[in-house]
């Protein structure tokens, strides 16, 4: 494909006006996709069918003979404990096994730390507070740091994780108390976090002494490929930096099992659990235990788990691979945009000419197809360069997909020539609109 | 049985040394029993069985055809928030379906006020704040309020709820943000509020413009007998006082399914309702959908919930009457303690002699029967006079409770032989113990 950067006012105009041509033909389908969240399709869901049979709770006890009806065993049932620790590689007694949202588990372990600090005077005493994000990322992980009233520094994703150099400069600033990231198949640009990363990340020395590290290992066991992105287990690091008590890990089955319906869990070295537990034990008796025993019972085991997200990669693979490819038939050569290629996860990170990712999301929108708001991914939802858009390809069966993708790549064809034709004359601009 | 105050030193000697060979055979038999939690027997959560049925989850759809499996409906399923209207008799638009626990609904709510306010300032950024406990009261909640460095202040609870005059002049001080109850068969003592008191709670005008009331409605269905003690739906009440805004209504499904993976709501006015939302779409995607859809499809309706409370209500009326036999029967008449006569909830209170529930839980544990540590039914665990006992008769099975009570009362009439003897004869005090 031509380079954009090379056309003639007059092509550009030309290739314009073909776009439009082709853009309102896709106005009169009628589309109504949505490719906004990482959420599993219904064939991923079908695959976890068994794990609603009746016959996985009979009896309903733990190994132990506890009674998984009833009040009780707020640290999770031991199987279950088991099962996140294989899955971790950390001792279950450095495991919560709770309810069915890691999200909640980080709402919470923050807002806590608000009210009664992390090994210190609470947060929300202390003057203003900052935590490090690692951008682009998670919108609701910004969502949280805005909402607790957390400032958010953001911080640039490199090809091996988030710039450390930028992170160790900025934790010698006694305010920074935190960062807060997903270290593996990140979310959005699929990245997994080198073991120099990890490392550094191990040894940071912050300023504050009640810093903390939220690891939201959310896919890790995500592949989209045999081979796996290796991720250094952070506690083994830690350990050896002294620094165990800098980090919180987070995990769930939300996209193993069900979104609505997993279990979640919460790792921590032995001083932080069982601080956490004692907060969480004024908050609940405990989680669904009938929950926790039907995945133990379901799974077995991490080759249960393996094994079962084998056959989630199998349907989400030929999706990465429609987006990966009509990007590249579409945009490749251009020079208006570079996307990531993700081994796991659930989301390609799509990154085009400045300036250009409202207008895309903008046009996608007014042609029937969703994506998530640009600039969810940056801090306060403000993308500085306005180019970054986050495709969630899980949703959508295949064929919905290429028609999605199709209309994707012409509105960043669209608008990259619309802001081509801005800068090359300012004037031109309402003309172009 | 004769007053233990009439009985001369010498027959108190004797009885005391009669009582106590009873006891020593108690602590021969070896007894491991507990009356110390509200937690159903195991041949109650049987009746549920049926609810972990998979057929009940097929097609796992709700009737607007939402996936339950997947992310999303933060409010709950509408078959399920039409369940909850029916129990609290209120707009299914005026609740939220969440988890398991309805206790983590009330920690969420006041840990969030402490954050962000109740309508104003956030709690923790006020000076000292305070709260109403109605006493005895649940000690969960009394946990929650320390925990949060909320000071609480005992309202003594008369027949028909708390001391509302005490309550009136209370809340004339800024400083008081709200009360805690339970209305209904309240624990520990089976009390239901009269109209008189909701109507008196709903017409309270407190100095505090952000005060709320957290309306623990645990009980709402967990009748006894066929006449259930009606209660006012607070917020009919509230609305002719133009108070609505002063309530925050929860309830859940532990004691009508399983503790440990029922399901539970919260209720509040339309603005208060917005706010909470508001702030658990940054704590959570959603609950788990698939037990509510369960539990819908399993009760279908206000009727079936009912039904099915008649089957608990045939397992713990014996329950309950195995210990009020058994407390007429050993105290009746010796002017040594007053108990409740529930007709509906988990508990049954019992005041013995001023100064002797420490040392009768004391001796029940020493013969191997746990009840809830005297003093936890007061705030911070401090019962001023040290004579209130809850007893949780839902647990045992009756043979064992039969056993327990005996040897509960026995440990009552020991306590207060010996208090007696102190209070004749200070010096004595040694000796007796």
């Amino acid at each position: 494909m031509q380079e954009y950067g090379s056309f003639s006012a007059q092509e550009r105009a030309a290739l314009l006006e073909q776009l439009r041509e082709e853009y309102a033909v896709f106005q009169g389908l009628g589309l109504k996709l949505d490719m906004s969240r990482g959420k599993p399709g219904a064939d991923q869901l079908d695959l976890s069918a068994a794990l609603l049979d009746a016959a996985l709770l009979d009896p309903p006890k733990t190994e132990t003979g506890f009674d998984c009806r009833n009040y009780g065993l707020l640290d999770g049932i031991p199987e279950a404990k088991r099962l996140f620790a294989a899955l971790l590689d950390l001792p279950a007694e450095q495991i919560l096994v709770c309810g069915n949202s890691s999200l909640n588990l980080m709402y919470d372990y923050l807002a806590q730390c608000m009210l009664f600090g992390a090994d210190g005077e609470p947060w929300a005493a202390q003057k203003k507070i900052k935590f490090l994000c690692p951008t682009p990322g998670y919108d609701r992980h910004f969502s949280i740091l805005e909402h607790l009233g957390i400032e958010m520094i953001a911080v640039p994703m490199r090809e091996n994780g988030p710039d450390m150099a930028f992170v160790e400069q900025l934790v010698r600033d006694e305010s920074v108390k935190g960062l807060i990231c997903v270290p593996k198949y990140s979310n959005p640009e699929g990245k997994t976090y080198s073991d120099e990363t990890v490392c550094r990340l191990a040894a940071l020395h912050p300023a504050a002494k009640d810093f903390r590290v939220i690891w939201d290992n959310a896919y890790l066991v995500h592949d989209l490929y045999d081979a796996t992105d290796p991720l250094l287990n952070i506690f083994t690091a830690a350990r050896d930096c002294g620094t165990e008590d800098h980090f919180i890990e987070v995990t769930s089955f939300s996209k193993i099992s069900f979104p609505s319906a997993g279990i979640s869990a919460i790792a921590a070295s032995p001083a932080n659990l069982a601080a956490i537990q004692a907060r969480m034990a004024i908050q609940t008796i405990g989680h669904d235990k009938l929950n926790q025993l039907r995945h133990f019972r379901f799974f077995r085991d991490a080759r249960g788990i393996y094994d079962h997200m084998q056959k989630h990669a199998a349907i989400l693979r030929p999706k990465f691979e429609t987006v990966l490819a009509a990007l590249e038939q579409d945009l490749g050569g251009a020079g208006i945009a570079s996307w990531t290629n993700p081994r796991g996860g659930y989301f390609i990170s799509l990154d085009i000419l400045g300036g250009c990712a409202k207008r895309t999301g903008q046009l996608c929108k007014e042609a029937g197809v969703v994506l998530t708001p640009p600039g969810a991914t940056y801090p306060y939802g403000r993308d500085p360069e306005d180019k970054n858009l986050r495709i969630a390809p899980t949703f959508p069966p295949v064929a919905e997909l290429e028609q999605a993708c199709a209309l994707l790549t012409l509105c960043v064809r669209i608008a990259a020539l619309e802001k081509l034709g801005e800068q090359e004359s300012p004037a031109g601009k309402r003309e172009q609109r």
